[in-house]
């Protein structure tokens, strides 16, 4: 192959693969759609649609011309440039991934995922669990059949995992999560038995909703989302989606009684925004372009989250304009509202846990959905292993199923492998905050002065707007001299658990 | 073929079809998403996978399998029942017109699309022509091509109506818009010269927009409009879209000084709405699914909004309520709101002109878009011959350009041939509400007692339910026992002039 022959080998894959991320864009786009926007009755023929754009997706996807590129390509690859090899690896990989697979595997996957969104929603609304299993069942199947297919021998887990977290296996992460949770447990003992309470009536009362988004929305936007870029609408379970880097869609919930769930989710979702916002648009139908990983885009979330948005610095400067969109906390300090949304308890909520317990959610999410991949248990046992887990680690049982095993969206869409990238998350947020902390002068003053513009512009050159070009792995070295470990979160988690509970 | 080879040839049928159905459907939440709801940022992305969406159509309906597979069926068209002879028809015809284009066509179709769309709306803002007549000249030039490879001969125009009113050529349609011309004219001067004036306070003056939504939404459901199979929203440019039958989605504006605009405009959308609903769930993905033509939809519009809404009866009822939306209309009379409704005049926008005046408008177009497809004008001379053409029908000139040549967004999204069948859709109302009138008892009585239910019902039997069982052509003889023609419109304008004007 020839120089010339090299160059248009390269075009015809960026070609190609511009379709297949059209075609993942039209796909995501739908997806919002159906958890936002859709009424009831369109939810069969938006199944339907979904399997056969999943079909399509997969067709263009396994194809065997592109497969002879890549392949081609990968022969070549010492005459390529780093990101011209990278670029080919993870096409590479995406074709291994899809041409392992049935077409007929993809559509059905993609319909159980539709499917197991309605169970799950009718099941949760009446707490019956019954409802939810046969579905959940048929999941499990479908996915431990692409594992089969997709496994190179090592655990059938890891071939999931590996959908959202490039490269991570359950060797690599299992030790983590042990870490954490030996790191976590001493803690959360040591939170119960403390003398030292939370006041929580700065964040509880009645707060208007109305206000509480305007608020959300003024800190979104001083983060730096863009709205002209991007949209931010309610859903019962929030989450970011949309098209990066142009068309980024970040939902929310409020409750008017406690004013921590709707601002946290919204700054979480803002710093998944963010991060889609700030990749680079030159590279966004190239085999680049996108997000590194789960792990990495929730690390962008959780260093604002709580790195951030929980910090004392933070509450100086928002304080002042909390009162104004709520004149009922008037009087509050910033250590009274500070303290107030750090709060530490067991609870059975995930999405509502703080920061400490957080961990040992996601620890029993893993050690649950891995034993139900591995085949070493049946899903009817969830519920009552869910409850001696919850019982175990956190030391709480739910009242019920809704409350308890169906709480998530994730089982129910065939997300399976995807919860230990939330811990995972945590850990590179903490990482990533230690070496913004290092690198960005009087930044605890900055982000008390209301200037959140220094960090983000940090975290746009460090990390967005490299898009793919770094593995995860690599990037977590590039930014912070190490690979990824518990030490910061270990620090910065202790550190917090003293200032409030100490 | 034995029996069973040409049943399974028919389920292979249908089960080609499905998938294309789908990607239509996806089409279609995208192309709502681009106009409802996405942020400028997404148009770049949004514009390339609508154009990957429209290849992948392409390649499915050009498929040579599909081909091979319809053209057996056509051969053993004796053996079929009707239905199945219709079904195989429609998609033979589908087949036909997709494999006469190339896909690379297809594409820059779809991409010049959002392109015109993109380049309308920003020439529309700053009323400048120059600014929109690239775009508009790039997509003269790929419809003027498409024509040309899927023309038998005829008209060039002809091979473009026939998209949206199947059969229809311009030999069927120019005289009927002639005969519409000679009836409309004469009315006008009618109008414009009479002693009745209509008094549109009423109407005019400050009209709480909530207040407007509501009342518009409990006609539309009055109507019929099921909204847990459908939504309603807010958009510059109303219009009706989503998926048939359970994702219906009418959109509207409203205008604070004008009670008219939106409540005609929710009306007239619920009308296409309801048409929608009513299709036949089982055939949703199927060769025989969907709507009939263009001008089949338009008369449900056009019935609701002009027959019934425009009413004497109507008003009876709806009056009341009215009232209770917009207190200041308080002594407002039936008669006098009715008689607000009905003002006729020239003016120069479309979308808000009368029911006698606006076939003029539609006139203007035809004439325009037709000249232009058969290359008898340029794109460059279109403001003039609009204004010249508003002088000599309407006798009025559109003080700029976004009033006048640049007001609707066909053009831009390539939709030339759509035109006429608005007309047409005004004269198959008029035709299928004489029908109503004879077969419902007291028709006029039950709308003034607010019962729009004994219409709705029969619409969705005679009409809705079908799908595309019958052709245009077929389904007004069966339903009004005569071809289309301009009688029964010209019966009811004529009528409705008198009794404002005469």
């Amino acid at each position: 192959m020839a120089t010339s022959t090299l160059k248009s080998s390269l075009q015809e894959l960026d070609r190609r693969y511009a379709d297949i991320v059209d075609l993942h864009n039209a796909n995501s786009i739908l997806g919002w759609d159906q958890e936002v926007i859709m009424p009831p009755g369109g939810s069969e023929l938006r199944a339907q649609t979904l399997a056969t754009l999943a079909g399509v997706i997969h067709e263009r996807t396994a194809d065997t011309g592109l497969e002879k590129l890549v392949t081609k390509l990968h022969r070549r690859r010492a005459d390529l440039t780093p990101r011209q090899r990278r670029a080919v690896e993870l096409v590479r990989r995406r074709v291994r991934k899809a041409s392992a697979l049935p077409e007929s595997l993809a559509r059905d996957l993609a319909l159980a995922e539709s499917r197991g969104l309605e169970a799950w929603r009718t099941a949760r609304e009446r707490k019956q669990f019954k409802l939810f299993a046969p579905a959940l069942r048929h999941m499990v199947d479908l996915k431990r059949q692409a594992a089969e297919l997709l496994s190179d021998g090592g655990p059938l887990y890891d071939a999931l995992l590996d959908d959202f977290e490039p490269g991570a296996t359950t060797a690599s992460v299992a030790p983590l999560l042990q870490q954490l949770k030996e790191l976590t447990v001493p803690l959360v003992q040591k939170v119960v038995s403390s003398r030292n309470k939370v006041d929580l009536k700065p964040v509880k009362g009645r707060f208007d909703i109305e206000a509480q988004r305007g608020f959300g929305q003024a800190v979104a936007e001083a983060m730096g989302i863009d709205l002209g870029r991007g949209r931010m609408d309610l859903s019962t379970h929030p989450f970011c989606g949309g098209v990066a880097p142009g068309d980024v869609r970040m939902t929310s919930r409020y409750d008017v009684r406690d004013l921590r769930s709707g601002l946290y989710g919204v700054i979480h979702e803002a710093g998944h925004g963010l991060y889609e916002q700030g990749l680079d648009a030159r590279r966004a139908r190239g085999p680049l372009g996108g997000a590194i990983s789960m792990a990495v885009h929730e690390s962008q979330s959780r260093l604002w989250e709580n790195m951030v948005a929980r910090s004392r610095s933070f509450w100086k400067f928002w304080l002042p304009r909390l009162r104004r969109a709520h004149p009922q906390l008037k009087g509050v300090s910033v250590d009274a509202i500070w303290r107030a949304c750090n709060e530490m308890r067991p609870s059975f909520i995930r999405v509502e846990a703080d920061e400490l317990t957080y961990n040992l959610h996601i620890i029993l999410r893993f050690e649950i959905e891995r034993d139900l991949i591995e085949g070493r248990i049946e899903v009817q046992q969830l519920p009552d292993r869910w409850n001696a887990g919850m019982q175990e680690l956190l030391g709480v049982t739910p009242k019920n199923h809704s409350d308890g095993v169906m709480q998530d969206i994730h089982w129910a869409m065939g997300l399976f492998g995807y919860f230990p990238t939330y811990s995972m998350g945590n850990l590179y947020a903490a990482q990533f905050m230690e070496a913004a902390r290092k690198r960005i002068r009087g930044l605890d003053g900055r982000i008390a002065r209301g200037d959140l513009g220094a960090l983000r512009e940090w975290l746009r050159t460090e990390i967005h707007q490299h898009d793919q070009v770094y593995s995860a792995e690599a990037l977590v070295k590039r930014v912070t001299g190490k690979p990824l470990g518990i030490d910061a979160f270990a620090r910065h988690i202790r550190k917090r658990v003293d200032a409030i509970y100490g």
